[in-house]
């Protein structure tokens, strides 16, 4: 898994890893269009809220070179910023490409500074992980994720690179199960002793496997800390503070949307009957079933112990602190 | 759906359905002896708590009339007790038989008896289902659970037809899915307007979908109230209480243990890595991950708001409330 790229430029084209197809096929594709484009963040081909925002950023870039007419380029653009409303880290990229003088540099720099960010995040978490901590997160965040070293994974790798040894406990997040798939698997090869569960075990795993903290990412995070992230995390949060268990999220500034007070204002997608009638491919209800298939929940930002930025780790008054990420330079590499 | 039979005594064997392959295949199998009947419990074509004590029964009673030897005989009934550890209504309908004269009797009557307990239980839960109330449920306690009506589902579809229009919403039941193969089917085959989830996106639902009450089945409850279900019953107590949500546990006397005092001392059964990395033959995880797959877990008494028995609704203390089950009479047709 070390080699997976989750997305590239090529010259010519956006190139990118169907993240759909792991962990049984490595199948990379090339997008050129601004179809291909948010077509493959739409299908989820490419997922992982900041690894989103990295190949928008390279796309947009790729379609001021293929567009010659501004009306059509900025028709095409606004069509990927589009292409999923919940995280914001989308449209932030989409937009800091196309206010840039120089798309593809910009967009480079995007993808750069994710490296960058990623690795700060890793060294500022290293501190909430007691050694031989048992960690439980959610969903996928290592580098598939982000198109660097990955958020909340991230910083379980380095708990492991760190001597720490660390035990996770992975959900495996249905219905598209990221947790089984990929960041299973990207926690095993990093080294870590990673133990799988159904997501609905994970209270359990709180109270008989004496869980220490939970760390997950995030796909957008209002002012008051209230924070959007895969379907899930706001019932892990719930039994974390029934437990007395710390809750952290791991996530870059580009996560933070300072422009909205409150969960309230993130809207949420709702996705298709199929993801949860059936089972990688395996049918489990009728394919006419009624459905509720959120792919996000909101958590508020009082069930979460504090936030692991770049910037280093906030607390509450969230109000505050998360204020102070507005006038912060970026962190370089 | 309506017509499937989850167990039945055919004169010379016990006929049940293979809850496995459902709802694709419908297949009747029959069994014969002590490893086919243990083995119909082990591998769950025969699952949920009374439903598996009524197929037990006539199992033993079958084993009495096929095994000559007291001894051979007691060895095997043994073995069919001990196929599974958690639920308490296998143990108690395998004793209940061993001390009959008339097995096959005793057998049939305790058949009879869930199928009038259920209905009991039914009743008695409808005072607790407001008109229109929207109700979340988890795993399957339908007529398939129970070889009756069903208990939290029976319920459910009891609202329904005293005019009540209940919405239910119905978690997947991961890792076996008895919630989408299932309880899905038998609500929405009831004239439930039923919504399948996630077992993640419950919480979510309580919160976005004001559910206004739970409801759960059983396989184990403490003298103190505290009860073993399926895996993620734990999690949506917690969820519950969080949104000052009534949480109700529907079980007959049988599900009952009074010999223990808390759920500390139920066994809990961890099964297969398969179950979790895979479903129906679709892989998800490597077939060696390391792998934590509780197929139940102990809600503790005091999340539970009430538990709706066949004698009636039963509140806190249940220190006194459930001890006072221990000499009523059995509930008769």
């Amino acid at each position: 898994m070390s080699e997976l790229t989750a997305v590239a430029w090529d010259g010519s084209a956006v190139r990118y890893l169907d993240q759909r197809l792991l962990p049984h096929e490595v199948r990379y594709e090339r997008a050129r269009t601004a179809d291909e484009i948010a077509g493959a963040i739409k299908s989820l081909a490419v997922r992982g809220a900041p690894c989103i925002g990295v190949f928008a950023a390279y796309g947009v870039a790729l379609l001021r070179r293929t567009i010659a007419d501004d009306g059509d380029f900025l028709a095409a653009a606004r069509r990927v910023r589009e292409a999923r409303p919940t995280a914001v880290n989308l449209a932030w990229a989409v937009e800091r490409v196309l206010a840039a003088a120089d798309p593809l540099r910009e967009a480079t720099a995007i993808h750069d500074e994710q490296i960058a960010v990623d690795a700060a995040i890793a060294s500022n978490g290293l501190a909430l992980i007691p050694k031989g901590a048992r960690v439980l997160t959610h969903c996928n965040t290592g580098p598939l994720a982000t198109a660097g070293g990955g958020t909340a994974t991230g910083v379980i790798i380095a708990a492991q690179r760190g001597g720490k040894k660390p035990r996770a406990f992975a959900g495996e997040t249905r219905p598209l199960l990221q947790g089984a798939r990929l960041n299973y698997l990207e926690l095993r090869d990093a080294g870590v002793d990673t133990t799988l569960i159904v997501d609905a075990a994970a209270a359990l795993a709180m109270k008989e496997r004496h869980i220490d903290l939970a760390i997950v990412g995030a796909d957008r995070i209002a002012r008051n800390g209230d924070t959007a992230n895969k379907i899930g995390t706001y019932a892990l949060a719930i039994a974390a503070a029934h437990h007395g268990i710390p809750f952290y999220v791991a996530a870059p500034r580009s996560t933070f949307d300072l422009s909205i007070d409150s969960g309230a204002a993130i809207p949420i997608e709702e996705r298709g009957v199929d993801e949860v009638a059936s089972f990688a491919g395996a049918r489990a209800a009728p394919a006419d079933a009624n459905v509720y298939n959120p792919a996000f929940d909101v958590t508020p930002g009082h069930l979460i112990t504090a936030f692991v930025t770049e910037y280093g780790v906030l607390r509450p008054p969230y109000a505050e602190t998360i204020a102070s990420l507005e006038f912060r330079p970026p962190v370089l590499r």
